[in-house]
């Protein structure tokens, strides 16, 4: 039922998560199939930890669940949009909203 | 002057480009620590393409040049979000404005 899509050599594809509303970016993370299906078949964002080698329910214990309302790929079909609503107070581990809450600018940091 | 970014394994951080005004997430692309300095410098975004291997200023032949106006990076350090200003027609080769464009459904495609 999915498209054609092309996961990397460790059989994942990075989602990029934008809130429905506000159309902030709020995180990137990485899927593989099943975490896809997961996703796609509860409305619920589902990643793969790279670094807990895991499934990972975003917001399971923290309750900062993401309600998914559009899933898109893109022409190379190697990248996720994933449009949601976010439940809780965000969607960064630090407590802010988003997880871009730093800037690089030309003088530095 | 950079902060202190995770490249992977290949040297590369994605960046994901997105429109500062209309707040359209256009693409997703790769970049090394020198694409980011030039698009740091130049105030143009510039990447590493994977499949060419090598730098390529995005519009530079189409004329869809992306006009840098921030740079942000999340709290892992491993990912990249630059708002720009799209030129020209859009971001994607197939001539949409984003090469986000596709939707999957729970019926499929």
């Amino acid at each position: 039922m999915l498209p054609k899509l092309k996961f990397d050599e460790k059989g994942l594809i990075p989602a990029i998560i934008q809130e429905v509303n506000t159309l902030e970016v709020l995180m990137m993370a990485y899927m593989n199939e099943h975490s896809l299906k997961m996703t796609i078949e509860t409305g619920f964002t589902h990643f793969w930890s790279r670094s807990r080698q895991k499934y990972w329910k975003k917001g399971e214990t923290s309750g900062d669940i993401q309600e998914v309302k559009e899933i898109l790929y893109d022409c190379d079909e190697d990248t996720l949009l994933i449009k949601v609503i976010q439940h809780g107070k965000g969607a960064c581990h630090t407590g802010n909203r988003t997880c871009f809450y730093r800037k690089i600018t030309k003088e530095g940091i």
